[in-house]
Formats: structure tokens, C-alpha cells, sequence
């Protein structure tokens, strides 16, 4: 009946959906989503202030009919890789991206199954998601989740606005846009294990500058350890803490559970595929679910952004019949952006201390200018750009960026260089385009004038 | 007495002197410039209402003063490229970068010349600009040109102060960008000789975007030639038109007058040049007064941006004394970016117009998605963008895109895939990290959803 089924409805389904209808279109495509009120996931942390949870919504089967795709709200409870059948029921109104039914569950309610819950297919697309990570903390029911669930999310929303003190626990992205929106209106403590914010993504000079601006807003607790949430309060490091409402953010697991007899997976529960994201001829998986490789080293990497998910399911879908749209970049490169207070951080590659502790033999640099020239645009921001390079090729690794509005584009730019495997010398003699309101100085571009410091001590 | 003499303290020679030093620490390197009021040329348009004047000033004696070189005031008035010696005269008030002096005329004064007159280099750096073209039109004395001059800038401003009625001669950036600061105050009358705006920049389906926001404030007249300008009128199409300040913007020149007798100029005045800006063995010659080769193409063209100068000097900056920075990108790559209407506007290479008119083969491409996502920010704004490439390997050959803040760097990441001829598979295969306030969305962000469409074509 479909040549094409998509299971999840999140970023990586809707775009493996609308490109495999792209370069395949005489196919008919189905995307099975059990709870089609889809969020836009990177933008759940904006719900609390800067906008509504219903300006964050995908309008999934609106989009989906747009392009020529069809939406089946229903879950999926097996499915048989051998004579390509998928088995569906109703949707019990969770997710399917929480794939609570394992495949084993099945058997009872497939003797019933009708036609329209028994699905044949010529390429399966696997995009179920990931759930948050749970931790281990008594009276952890009393906390709340980023979890990509609209309900979930309204009744969080509406909780938040009645709260005076909110204890957010993660330091990582999501739990930082979140206490950076929940501190224009709310008391806002922010817990993080570990010794600095953001970790995996930017040095400890980039850090301790989000951290600044941040603590004008949030009281920010570092090397810190919940050991008790109860509806009133959190426990941290011995200390009670008031909290109205807490929020955990530590993280993400991929949503595979009822793959784990099916289908490989690694240690960490990812889905294990080749480079066009097959996990075996017919079948394919995506996203948060699917397990990447880091771009320099091919470890493992349990990378879960909308960006790659969106990538991987550029890959997979124009390539689902034949290997027509090659990649080069065969690994996952870590690109991450967010704002802190008005300012923008943004990263690309590995940080300086994860280039070290992976061995690598590195040149630094870094330089600080303006956003915009002359810097008297209201708009305007300092910049610092930090390049992270390969000692004797002087590839580049990673760069580590704070600036203005248009800092995202210029790690973009980045991005593109290192998948290029551009240099030192072809950052430094690269031809960029400058204008006074939109972009650096000519005269101290950031990524030439950075690229010249790294140069110089070649 | 000095190792490395620059001569023009614009943007080319300012950046070429801060590298130089940079590169050749050891080195004494200085800058000559008869007029050190210098200002940052593509904010000068902005000094109309954005910002006043003397925000746009480069302070240039300082900003040398940091890098550790030297400025002399003066005036050049000869050189001698076989004894490697330069003579020098007190400033006339008039810029150096007006190059009104040939070197025949320098006989007299030189015989009084005393040793601070007399500049001996190891290398020379020729940055000396260039000038506005003045179109020969009756009483084009009663016009006002954008000289890089402050003293005639300041003026200029104030006379537009004044003035109510203000025409403008010229649709190219620099004449579009006075018209739109300027028309939130005066009315103004747009006079361009094409049947589009930005012509060499923009095919129409975009100049006539620019058209449509630009003439909400700006009447616009295109085929049109003004054939004489009074203090109060201008004759435009056999029709008079009330003007009490005209401003002609119809192109600059090269500043290479005084060179014509000593280094090779090709037939439109630029100094001709090698890949890393050598004239011959010790002088160099970089920026607006350069001859530059299109890259598609390597024909001559008049390419004149800050952004090029800045390039033109951090390569020849670098190799002085030896090719030490390879350039890969061995041609100029035309980048602009503009702001209409507060709607950016930016493109990169050549235009599709162009491509046909120069024979290649090529596939066009062509979305429209959002700056942000989802679009609800109140700087989001629609984009819109086109690619073309090549037919048969799909080499990316030019972009043009309309936007948000972010989208000059939009740009620059194509204008970097160009550079590193990425093709569309690339592009559609390119990671890339987003951000709900700071980019396009993960699902439809532009770059790839355009090289899909492209690679779908083909």
C-alpha cells in the first residue's frame, strides 16, 4: 500500500519524508506518528517566554500533506524485517517517539489486526527519537522533563508561570536557554554536575563567559549533586534549596527499546548503521536514535541535535533506492549554537581539551573583534573566535565562538571548512564578504584574523 | 630607514601594514598617507543618518600605532623602483589616495629634498585606491561625489541636511544604500542608466525585490540618463526634476595615475599583477588600484569592495619575503551583501544572467524558507535563495539571497563552498548547526533545501 513508511513524526521522519518523496516520487510515502502534535524540538526552551507552546508546533499533517505525504496516526507495535511488515493499533496518545511497546508485547493484539493495521513496505525509515534520561534521584516523580510531548509540556508551561522558585538540573544546552527564559520572571537556581557549563562543547574560557552573564540572572551551582526533589524543594550538596517547580535536563536516551531483539544496537542503545544510515538493505534509522560516530576519531558519539537528525535524513532519503547522493563528510560533526543573555555561543569540532585528551597535536589561536564595523550598531557585540587546529597540517578541529546575531552562520562557515578540510592558509586566505551592519570588519574579519594568529606561531 | 613602506593608509593598506608586521615582526614597516582622517569606505553610507561622520573614522595613526607601525603624513611624489627609494613631499591636504601627482612632475621639489624626504624600502606596498568616475554630464561640477575624503564627506552630509528634494545618480550599492538612509528624512529621487538595480550583482527576480522595497521610499527611475545638473535641477529623460543636492555614484576608478609611466596598467588603469599581488620582484600592489581576474573565468574585472582589499592585502602581506601562505582560490570572487528596507540582500559569484551570457551550462535552484525558526521572532524575516550550478558536475557557480541579519554569512559559507569547489551533493550532504533565534530551520534550512531541489533536477 506504501513504498515508503516513516516511523516518528520528529525532525528526522518529516525530513526523510518530504525528501524521499522529493527524489523519489512516483513512491508513495507514509509517516507513522502515534501523537501528531509534534513540537519543534530545538525551540521547546522558548515556550516559557519569548513565545507560546503553540507558535513551537510542526502542524505535522498540514506540512506533510503539502508535499505529498501521507500521516498515519497510529503506533507502531512490530515489525517483521524479513517479509517487510509493520503491525499497528490505535495510538494510545503517547508518543511513538517514546516506544514503550517492545516488539515481544505484540502477539495478542496482531490475531486482530485488520488491513488498515498491517502495513507492507519497500524501505522503512526508523526515526523514533530519544526520551530524557532519567537520573537516579529520590523523588525524581516529583520533578518535570523536557520531553518532546505537547500535553506534557502545556501542563509544565502553565506550572512554571505559577512557580516563584525553579531549580533546573543540567547544565547543557536546553537546561541553560531554559533558566536563561525562566530568570526574566522567576527565582532560578541551576545545578550542574560537573565543574563548568557546556563541557562537551566549549573550553573553559567560553564557559566561564556564559557563566558570567548567565549568574546576573540565575544562581548557578557547579560540582553539585541533587540527592532529594521533593514538590517544595531540592536537596543539593547536603543544602535545601526552595523549589517550586524543578526541571531536570540531563540529557537524552535514544527512544529503541523495541528494536533491541530486531535490530543491532550498541552498548548505549543506539542503532548501529553504515554511512547512508542503513541498518540492513531495506531498512534505515535516523536521528537521535541512529548512533554517530565523532568526526575525527569515529568514536562513538551520542551527538542528538535537530541539525544532524535533519542531515541524516538528507543522507538517507535520497538514498534509499540507490546510492545517488554521496557523502563526504562520512562521520558526525558536532555544531551547536545557542544565546546566553543576548549573546550568541556558538561551537563546531572538538575543544581544545578534548583535542588533548584524544592525543591530538594542536595549534591555538584566538582574537577578539566586532560583530558588526564600526561596532556602533545597537546590534553590535564583541566577538571572540578561537581556532583549533592540527599542529603540523594545521587542519582545522574545532572553533569555539561568542558574538552577535550572526555568530551561528559564521561557525557555519566553519562547519563547511572542516568538512572541506580546509587549513589555516585557506581560512586565512579565504574571500569573505563584509558589510557594516551585517557582518566583521574587513580589516579583522574573525576567522582570517584568528587563522593569521595560528599562522604566525607555525 | 624603514623595511616595509605602504603606501595608502585605506583598507588595503592598513591591513596589509598590521600583517606585514604581523608576519615580519622583526621588520619596520610604515604607512604613508598625506590625509589620516581616513574612514571605513562601505560605512559611509551610513553616516547619513545612522551614525554620524566622525563614528565612521578608522583613526588610523592609533589603530597603526597598536600593530606597531609608523605613519608619515606626507605625500609620495616619485619612486624609483631600481634604486628601491621613494621621495616624499608635505601633504597637500588632498588624499594620497588621490594620486594627483605623476612622477614627471616631481623634478623641482626633490632637489631641496632632505633625508626625512627620502624613503628607502626593501618592499614596496601599492594600496593607493581608487577614485570616483565622473560620468561627462553638463554641470556635473554641481554634483557631489562619495569621495573617501572626511573634510568632503562632512560637507556633503551637511548639505544634505539642508537640503529637501535629493537625487542620486546611479543603482549600485553605494547609490541604493545613501537612497534608503537618506529617504527617511528627504525626498529621493533614484536615477539609474540599466533596466534593473544591482545589476552586476543580481538577476531580476531579486533586483526587482530590492526595487519593490527601495520604492515604497525612493522613486526610482531606471533607462533613465540625466543629461545636466543645475544647483536646483537635474534633466532627467528631457524632464526636469526639483534637486537641491546631487550625488553621483556611478563607480570609482583606479588611483594609478601617477603610475602609468612606471608599472604596468592595464587598459582601464589597474596595476597588473601575480596570484600573490607582485608587480615585480620587491613591489607589490593590492586593493582597488589592483587589476583583479574573475573567478570563473579569470577575465579582467573591476571588482572594488573593502573585503577584497582586505584580501588582496593579507596575501601579499604574508609573502613578502618569500610564499610562505599559498592562495588556492587563485581569482576574485565577487561578494556582496546589502541592507534595503532593513531586508538583506546578498550574493556571491555570478549571476545567472551572467553564467548564460558566458556560456556555461547550468541548473538553477530556487526556496523559500525563514531566517529563524519558527518564523515568530520579531527579526525573523522570509529567505529566499537561489543557487546555480554547473550542469554536468554540479560545481556551485553563484548564489543570490534575500533575509535576516544572518544572511551575509549565509553567503560567505557559499562563498567559502565556491572556494573549495563544493558541489550540490556536497551542499546537500553539508552538517550544518541551528538555532530557533539565530538561524533558518534544521528542516528547511536554505542551502540545502536548495541544492536538493538542484539535485532533483538533474
Amino acid at each position: 500500500m506504501y513504498d515508503i513508511v516513516v516511523i516518528g513524526g520528529g525532525v528526522s521522519g518529516f525530513v526523510a519524508a518530504v525528501n524521499a518523496k522529493r527524489f523519489y516520487p512516483s513512491k508513495k510515502v507514509v509517516v507513522i506518528e502515534k501523537n501528531p502534535k509534534k513540537l519543534i524540538p530545538c525551540g521547546i526552551p522558548y515556550i516559557f517566554d519569548t513565545y507560546g507552546i503553540d507558535d513551537d508546533l510542526m502542524h505535522l499533517e498540514k506540512k506533510l500533506k503539502k508535499f505529498n505525504v501521507e500521516l498515519i496516526t497510529k503506533e507502531v507495535r512490530s515489525f517483521d524485517v524479513n517479509s517487510k511488515v509493520i503491525m499497528l493499533s490505535e495510538a494510545s496518545g503517547e508518543s511513538c517517539a517514546s516506544g514503550s511497546r517492545a516488539e515481544k508485547e505484540t502477539g495478542e493484539n496482531n490475531t486482530d489486526a485488520n488491513d488498515t493495521n498491517i502495513l507492507k513496505y519497500e524501505k522503512l525509515i526508523i526515526a523514533t527519537g530519544s526520551k530524557p534520561f532519567v537520573p537516579p534521584i529520590e523523588g525524581i516523580e516529583n520533578a518535570y522533563f523536557i520531553k518532546k510531548d505537547y500535553d506534557y509540556l502545556k501542563d509544565l508551561v502553565s506550572k512554571a508561570k505559577n512557580a516563584s522558585d525553579i531549580t533546573i538540573i543540567g547544565g547543557g544546552f536546553i537546561g541553560l536557554e531554559i533558566a536563561d527564559e525562566l530568570s526574566k520572571t522567576k527565582n532560578v537556581t541551576l545545578i550542574e554536575a560537573m565543574d563548568s557549563l557546556l563541557p562537551n562543547s566549549f573550553d573553559t574560557d567560553f564557559s566561564e563567559s556564559v557563566k558570567e552573564l548567565l549568574s546576573k540572572k540565575v544562581r548557578i551551582l557547579l560540582n553539585s549533586k541533587v540527592s532529594k526533589i521533593t514538590k517544595e524543594e531540592v536537596l543539593v550538596n547536603s543544602r535545601t534549596i526552595k523549589s517550586d517547580l524543578t526541571i531536570v535536563a540531563t540529557g537524552y536516551k535514544p527512544n529503541t527499546e523495541m528494536f533491541k531483539d530486531v535490530l543491532p544496537l550498541n552498548p548505549k542503545g543506539f542503532i548501529q548503521a553504515d554511512d547512508y544510515f542503513r541498518v540492513s538493505k531495506d531498512v534505515f534509522a535516523i536521528g537521535d536514535c541512529v548512533e554517530h560516530k565523532e568526526f575525527f576519531t569515529s568514536n562513538p558519539t551520542p551527538l542528538m541535535l535537530a541539525s544532524t537528525a535533519a542531515f541524516d535524513a538528507r543522507v538517507a532519503a535520497a538514498n534509499l533506492y540507490n546510492l545517488r547522493i554521496i557523502r563526504h563528510n562520512k562521520d558526525a560533526l558536532n555544531i551547536y549554537s545557542t544565546v546566553i543573555d543576548s549573546k550568541t555561543f556558538a561551537a563546531v569540532g572538538i575543544t581544545e581539551k578534548m583535542a588533548k585528551e584524544q592525543g591530538f597535536d594542536i595549534i591555538v589561536a584566538k582574537t577578539v573583534t566586532h560583530s558588526t564595523h564600526p561596532p556602533k550598531f545597537s546590534h553590535s557585540t564583541d566577538v571572540t573566535l578561537k581556532l583549533i587546529f592540527s599542529k603540523k597540517d594545521l587542519y582545522l578541529l574545532g572553533a569555539q565562538l561568542s558574538g552577535g546575531l550572526n555568530s551561528a552562520e559564521i561557525i557555519n562557515i566553519l562547519s563547511l571548512a572542516i568538512q572541506k578540510s580546509a587549513t589555516a592558509t585557506d581560512l586565512y586566505t579565504m574571500q569573505i564578504g563584509t558589510h557594516p551592519i551585517l557582518t566583521p570588519p574587513p580589516t579583522f574579519y574573525p576567522i582570517s584574523a584568528t587563522a593569521a594568529e595560528a599562522l604566525k606561531e607555525s
